[in-house]
């Protein structure tokens, strides 16, 4: 029977298509030590990690009879892919469960900051005093403004699909120009990435951390960016360098910001908590009972499939 | 040339098109004193009440000249409508303006509560310790679920729209059922009260405050929900009998609410401010500068309409 090392004690319900066919090896706590992977993986022929689950040479070349990585998650910069393929490993994702829910946190997200949702609940939760007046802390519509979006793939277009019912315009940046009636659907006028900048009234990161995007958001670009504009990161903490985000926030060079995920998670820089115009959540986006069930079940979907036949969501 | 008086200190900006046309009369604070308002308005043509500017018997008896009270909001519950028809009176309000921004906020604050926005960001900005776990303080996903929208007018329309864009169902309650192709285009469902309030994971009150709606919802409504939906109120406060939602949230009869609107204006019941899951805001529908102003321009509309001859939003 083929072994699975699994990088988090998952819930058993969301694996149990794999029982019966593999060995399931769980953590007793939350998850292994690294010194436990290593000593355990040689063994092992899939390989789940999660998000802080990071999967190196080390942990690759420990794993002399490793068949698979079986991702939890859709981005997988926690995985040195590159040395995976190398050594023929294949590394799968979860590409449709994780797709819906982070285009919701997304537009979550985007609506609570340019309406002020968090900044107003905060205050009435602390009980203190917020005025009532017709012009008092007025926020930004949404209706009517353009949401540029850096990575237009799947989530990307979900979040644009939400956007277009809000009555919003779409620009986009992608690494190719998207088919015809893509753009038709949404309306979306691809961009460059100096256009995006200058003409988003919100500028939303749906982009994997790569070496091209990491510190895509940095100081040049900020100032770039209009002084009511918001910047939306659900994709990855490494896309924006966080201290020049600091800066162009006290700088009111832009207006807010509202941010999933972060550079050094489960670190938040503590400036970031002094801005009453940044709404942060931690790394939530797919932080439903539901979605973590369903990632599981992609999971086991793409491992089952890997051995009996059928589709993966393959990366490399 | 005709008077009006302010029932705020608007924003000139927005009220442009009346200069020259009128004489408008503004209270030097925000507000006029209800003594001022009695001592000035026998005088007055045109008078224009804000939400919380109570325009009863009183004052419009006081009023000999008084021709239009051309409200600012889309509610009017503020005024005594039957009084004003019965002195021939005609009173207008503001329907378009608000529409998107209402709709808009509504939907910010169902993404919110369910997607915990609001919880996470007050933890994280008081600088409490949050898990970062795969399944630590999930919320609850929006997408795949049923809302039912009591009150399907155009802000109801407008919520629809964004809820079937975000992947959800739609059932309604309504004085009247919507023509096919309105039903056709959201996939709503008209439904009794009952099955709405039973069936919804989301129960969004988008009806005007009237004599029928007061208290609409009570502990036998609350009773019927699911233990896990939501209640999103950005209609009247006077809809939701908020010691029983309070009783509710106690007893976990309903998972969380988002609210934007309160029975006792400006004040809130403080047990509310102690539900994590619940999202607070300051009936802000539509606190935004650009939404402020476009309220205006439509009061003005309204009152050069009346005179010159025009549209007009008449509700009586």
């Amino acid at each position: 029977m083929k072994k699975i090392l699994m990088g988090h004690n998952f819930k058993r319900e969301g694996f149990k298509d794999l029982e019966g066919k593999f060995e399931m090896i769980y953590p007793e706590n939350e998850h292994f030590k690294r010194e436990e992977v290593l000593e355990l993986i040689s063994d092992i022929n899939v390989l789940i990690p999660n998000f802080s689950f990071q999967t190196d040479k080390e942990v690759i070349d420990a794993g002399t009879n490793l068949q698979l990585i079986a991702n939890y998650g859709v981005g997988y910069n926690n995985i040195d892919v590159d040395y995976a393929s190398q050594k023929g490993i294949p590394v799968t994702n979860t590409p449709n469960s994780v797709l819906e829910p982070t285009a919701e946190l997304c537009f979550a997200l985007l609506l609570a900051t340019a309406r002020r949702v968090g900044y107003y609940n905060n205050k009435l939760h602390n009980g203190e005093r917020l005025g009532w007046g017709l012009f008092d802390n007025p926020g930004l519509p949404v209706y009517g403004q353009t949401l540029g979006i850096y990575g237009m793939g799947r989530i990307g277009q979900a979040v644009a699909r939400r956007a277009v019912a809000s009555g919003m315009k779409i620009i986009y940046c992608n690494r190719h120009r998207l088919d015809k009636s893509i753009e038709e659907r949404y309306g979306a006028v691809y961009v460059d990435f100096d256009t995006l900048l200058k003409e988003s009234d919100f500028v939303s990161l749906n982009a994997p951390a790569t070496a091209e995007t990491h510190h895509l958001m940095g100081e040049a670009e900020f100032k770039k960016m209009k002084n009511t504009a918001i910047l939306i990161n659900t994709a990855r903490g490494a896309l924006v360098d966080e201290k020049a985000l600091i800066e162009a926030l006290k700088n009111e060079q832009i207006f807010a910001a509202g941010l999933d995920v972060f550079e050094n998670e489960p670190k938040i820089s503590p400036e970031l908590f002094s801005f009453e115009n940044v709404v942060l959540t931690p790394h939530a986006g797919t932080q439903t009972y539901a979605a973590r069930l369903d990632m599981q079940r992609e999971v086991a979907k793409n491992i089952i499939n890997f051995f009996e036949g059928g589709e993966i969501s393959k990366v490399n």
